[in-house]
């Protein structure tokens, strides 16, 4: 099955994580609001009055399903494609993650939008500052010290032991996105995540990850996403 | 089979949305937190090395499975007891519901802590106020337009049609909470919302939810929870 991926087409944001997953699965997918009518195509979707309109990108077509929610999105693709366990309890607990990695993903934001995601950044920098002190004095150690006990535990190359799922797909995102929006915290922080940076390598290099980072298909950050570079809040 | 939910156990918080399934469910569960040694129990199940520890509360205790992360518990709740759609598209579609139900909750939460979770209210009185000016004017219309505009798509009782599912419950919660929280700006915003008004209505007389809404079991709102009264956010 072709899948239509409807997301914003400037940015990386959440839209990301499934794009990771679909691309290293090598599904066949158009990533639709980047070229032609797609973008109106995706405001009529969420404005339907019938069927299951999504309350925001990113959301994916897949047949005649229309998938909201990038966790939910995952949950889904993950099923199909071997980026998830097979039993019941695997596939809740590789949700459970990602739904932690969901929570993470919100806290990054709040770090330049912290009085809302309808203000502008310049109009809030001063909150901004707080909050991203506060981002990496608590929250950054006990998210990322929690993966990373988590890979250490199982003593695998993932977070779940040997086999990739697409919460690892995530982590890298994570990794990625922190080194660009907070280079200098990041670097600072990075020696207390060894297995994370690992995680980071490993899957940066997977064949079909590494084209795809390669590809103009991946959206270079940017200061409209989720990870977004201002200096007055990184050191 | 019986249930040990494990949350905090002075506040309604994340884990009112679980407790309303079971609830509903007529599930029998034991709510650990809040007798004896169980909060205890709590903290050592987060710090375990082995298995899978959950990140924060709320989680479920289901013979063997540990499950964490709200919407993934009602995931698993609502393929059990009646609370979802049989079919795959229709178990998606509600858990996609209440990833939404998810994000707005978090939003009620940042409206008292915009500077992040782990400063007091009371070192965040401005910023907070400036947020949750921003939360009715921008927010609430937008979630609960949606959600509203579903019930009346459905022309149904519930938000999905016919048959209840477990993010109806949380819809109950979530009206229960603004009016709680904000109850003028609550008030004066409910002629917007009529459907989610009578859909509230209709889970409070639910027999189950009934007696449980008169029981002990149900801690009352108060201002440690996510929905908080704090006059200076109001109007």
């Amino acid at each position: 099955m072709r899948y239509q991926l409807y997301y914003w087409p400037n940015i990386q944001g959440r839209g990301e994580y499934v794009r990771l997953a679909l691309e290293d699965a090598g599904a066949s997918y158009d990533d639709e609001a980047r070229h032609g009518t797609g973008m109106s195509a995706m405001m009529r979707m969420m404005d339907e009055k019938r069927g299951t309109p999504p309350f925001a990108p990113p959301f994916l077509k897949a047949g005649k399903l229309v998938i909201g929610q990038t966790a939910n999105i995952l949950l889904y693709l993950g099923a199909r494609h071997q980026l998830a366990p097979k039993t019941e309890a695997g596939r809740l607990w590789v949700h459970q993650l990602q739904l932690t990695v969901t929570d993470l993903v919100l806290e990054v934001h709040d770090s330049h939008h912290p009085l809302g995601p309808t203000l502008y950044y310049e109009d809030q920098r001063a909150p901004a500052k707080r909050r991203s002190e506060e981002f990496w004095k608590e929250r950054v150690p006990k998210y990322l010290g929690y993966f990373e006990r988590l890979v250490r535990a199982n003593g695998g190359a993932y977070v779940t032991g040997r086999r990739i799922s697409y919460v690892d797909l995530s982590l890298f995102q994570i990794v990625a996105g922190l080194r660009y929006a907070f280079p200098k915290r990041m670097q600072a922080f990075e020696p207390e995540i060894p297995r994370l940076v690992e995680l980071h390598d490993r899957v940066a290099v997977r064949p079909n990850i590494k084209a795809y980072l390669a590809s103009d298909r991946r959206i270079p950050f940017n200061e409209e996403g989720i990870f977004r570079r201002y200096k007055a809040l990184d050191l």
